[in-house]
C-alpha cells in the first residue's frame, strides 16, 4: 500500500473501533467496552478523581457507571473527527447519553471526548481518554445541560 | 533517518513545542501561545461553552483568561506524556496555574490537558486541545482543588 491508502486504512480501523465501543457502551458491556484499552491506559473522566490509571481502574469506574442506570441507555457520538498515522491516532467527538438512574433521575447529557490510540503488536489500543463537561464560572457548577 | 530516529525527532519537536507554549503562557502572551495552533483548531476548555471552534475563538478566550489575573502567573506541567509518529501526535499532562485574579481571589489549581497535533507543510500544529477539571457527583461542583 502507498502512504495515503495506509492512512485511509488506519482511519477506517479507528472508526470501526469507535463504533464497536459505542455499541458496547449501549449494551452496558464493560469487557467489550474496555477490550481495546491498553493495560496502562490513563483516563481523565467526567467525574472525580483527577485521573484513573490503568485499565482495571477504568473497568471498575465503567461498571459503577453502567450499574447506576436502571435499564437501557441510549448513547451516540456527534462531530466525530479522526486523525491517524500508521501507529499513532486520536479522535474527538461530542458524546451523548440518555437514561434513567436507579434513583429515578433522568440523565440526558452531552460531554466532550478525546481519545488517543497507539498501534501495538499490529493492534490499535486506546492508551488515553479524556472525557469532561466544562463548568460555569459564575456558579462553579459543572454544566450538565449543554447541547451541541 | 530510520523509522525510530524519525519518531524520536518527532517526539523532541512536540516536547519543544510544549515547552515554548508553557513559556508563552507564563508570559501571558496570546500570540506566542497560539502561534502553533491550526486555523481550524477545536478547543474543549475548562469553562463554558462546550467548545471553542477556530483559533480566533481560542485567542479571544485566552486573552480574557490572561487579563483576569492581576500580575504574573506561575504555570507548570507534570506527568507529560507524548506519542508521536511522523505526522500525527498527542500529549497529555496535568497542568498547574497559580496567580491572583483582579478580584483578589487566589487561583491555585490543576487541570487535565490533552493536546492533539498534526504535521502540516512540515510544521507541527495543534489541531485540538481538551482541558478540564472533573466534577463532584455529590455536589455538582467542578473540583478546583484537586492535586496530583
Amino acid at each position: 500500500m502507498n502512504d495515503s491508502s495506509d492512512r485511509a486504512a488506519s482511519e477506517a480501523q479507528i472508526r470501526a473501533l469507535i463504533e464497536a465501543r459505542t455499541e458496547a457502551i449501549r449494551a452496558k458491556d464493560v469487557s467489550r467496552a474496555t477490550a481495546m484499552m491498553a493495560t496502562d491506559a490513563l483516563l481523565f473522566d467526567v467525574v472525580n478523581p483527577l485521573q484513573y490509571a490503568g485499565v482495571e481502574a477504568v473497568r471498575k469506574r465503567l461498571a459503577e457507571w453502567f450499574s447506576s442506570f436502571e435499564g437501557a441507555i441510549a448513547h451516540e457520538l456527534e462531530n466525530v473527527s479522526v486523525a491517524a498515522s500508521d501507529d499513532v491516532a486520536f479522535s474527538h467527538s461530542l458524546n451523548h447519553v440518555d437514561g434513567v438512574k436507579k434513583d429515578g433521575q433522568r440523565i440526558d447529557m452531552w460531554w466532550r471526548a478525546t481519545v488517543c490510540y497507539r498501534k501495538i503488536d499490529d493492534r490499535w489500543l486506546i492508551t488515553h481518554e479524556h472525557a469532561s463537561v466544562p463548568f460555569d464560572v459564575a456558579t462553579g457548577k459543572a454544566s450538565l445541560d449543554l447541547k451541541p
